[in-house]
């Protein structure tokens, strides 16, 4: 019996979501089904994270338990191309809108779910007025300018051991606690018209990052001030916070299991910063 | 009466092609029914090319004749944003994948199509073996090793006055000639595992394009030997050049109105090439 660890991105636009759901399109049946043929049985994948409609990936994880012949090394290459012929078959668009980039051995009690200590999301917003045809499933155009000093100073207040309810949507699963760890939160400039809201946790809430990404672009309108998102935070009222960012700004970006591969993530603090809200 | 020239960028993806076709999604018809809103009176508009289906454009080119009230520079805003509402309501994928970049007035007399004197087309290539998930409606990925170097040295026959039959395809209006001058033809580096075939013209035969990259494809895989393309270009036969690249790969970059742009647009033949194939 091999218990395989799989790294996983997909384009979301065609998809239900990462969840499995009856009469849609998901992620993890596509997967399960190419893995089928592979190794020859059912298979059925635990993935990381439950990825939303139009959410997109390139480093989800998923790991699956199963007896079977082939190298494990050779299961990205023999389940993309099943991937990329059986989904052209219904439509080109279809075709290899998920790859498994890597696959490994991992101990026999290993679950990629309960084994995650830590992730990584990458939110990208086009801060240029004008929309670009090619990002509208893959960007955040608000179509506005926006205050990106604003924003970036406003993201300082989020890192923390701090409880989010305000950035909790309704529908979710109902969590034990509200409480979550946000070990870092920046900006990065992507491209000339591009940035992107990097945010690294040890779990996050039922739209979460959607809900802070959302609540950024407002204060980047000039809706809120960047002082107010302490108060927001406190608040845990949900309508204090912002509107929720569309999905397809959104990417799991990497998925940890290991302190040291956490730690490495988490950016140093830059000296020119004001330190306040981190501590 | 104003006669108006519009820059448009579009994503092919879910477009049946540029061409007004009934029961479809054409770019024509979604730009024409924003612009009858903007312009309050039905619009015909022009378009440069054609483009088929899942064929991308950053640069094509439509003029339109109209009486209208608002300001030529105000059309893109009015447009787009008719353009990202109304298509959003149907569907989120829809929504801005098409755009006006820019609108200008143009003398009376002015065509977009019979005007044009050049085009400059660009198709996107990956590399790598690898598959990856966001490029597959943007980029052709082969998903094999290319060689490069006998790509660009292919590249290198193209330039020239000649009759092109063998890379036309079947299915299009019959051309009075089948001689086009391609002005330059190379490949371009766009990063680490993609890049850009560019080629400019006078004008293009039916798929002309999309064959030229599939045959250069074949080269870069080893069906087909750099050697050949003078033999295949005077063999005026298409059964003797390569397959049909796909249409994601295709990207109509811009049009030619005036001679200086386009000698502007020409790259100087670099001085260690062998310039004997365009003599």
């Amino acid at each position: 019996m091999k218990n395989v660890l799989l790294t996983i991105a997909y384009d979301g636009t065609d998809f239900c979501g990462w969840q499995r759901q009856p009469g849609q399109r998901s992620v993890q049946e596509e997967i399960e089904k190419a893995l089928g043929v592979v190794c020859a049985q059912p298979i059925r994948i635990n993935g990381t994270s439950r990825t939303d409609a139009g959410v997109h990936a390139y480093g989800q994880r998923a790991n699956f338990t199963a007896e079977f012949g082939i190298p494990v090394e050779r299961i990205p290459t023999a389940v993309n191309g099943i991937l990329t012929s059986a989904a052209a078959e219904k439509s080109r668009k279809f075709s290899g809108d998920a790859a498994i980039l890597a696959a490994e051995e991992v101990p026999a009690e290993f679950h990629a779910r309960f084994n995650a200590i830590g992730k990584k999301y990458l939110y990208k917003i086009n801060c240029s007025r004008r929309p670009d045809p090619f990002q509208r499933n893959y960007v955040y155009q608000p179509g506005r300018k926006l205050d990106l000093d604003a924003m970036k100073q406003t993201a300082e207040y989020l890192a923390g051991t701090k409880d989010f309810k305000c950035f909790q949507a309704a529908g979710g699963k109902e969590p034990e606690t509200t409480v979550r760890t946000v070990y870092s939160a920046r900006f990065l400039r992507l491209d000339e018209r591009m940035i992107g809201f990097e945010i690294i946790g040890d779990g996050f809430l039922y739209n979460m990052v959607r809900i802070i990404a959302g609540t950024l672009v407002d204060i980047g309108m000039g809706r809120k001030n960047p002082g107010d998102m302490p108060k927001i935070i406190e608040s845990k009222d949900r309508r204090l916070a912002g509107h929720t960012a569309p999905p397809q700004g959104l990417y799991l970006a990497e998925v940890f299991f290991d302190r040291g591969k956490l730690a490495e993530a988490i950016p140093a603090v830059p000296s020119d910063t004001d330190h306040r809200s981190r501590r």
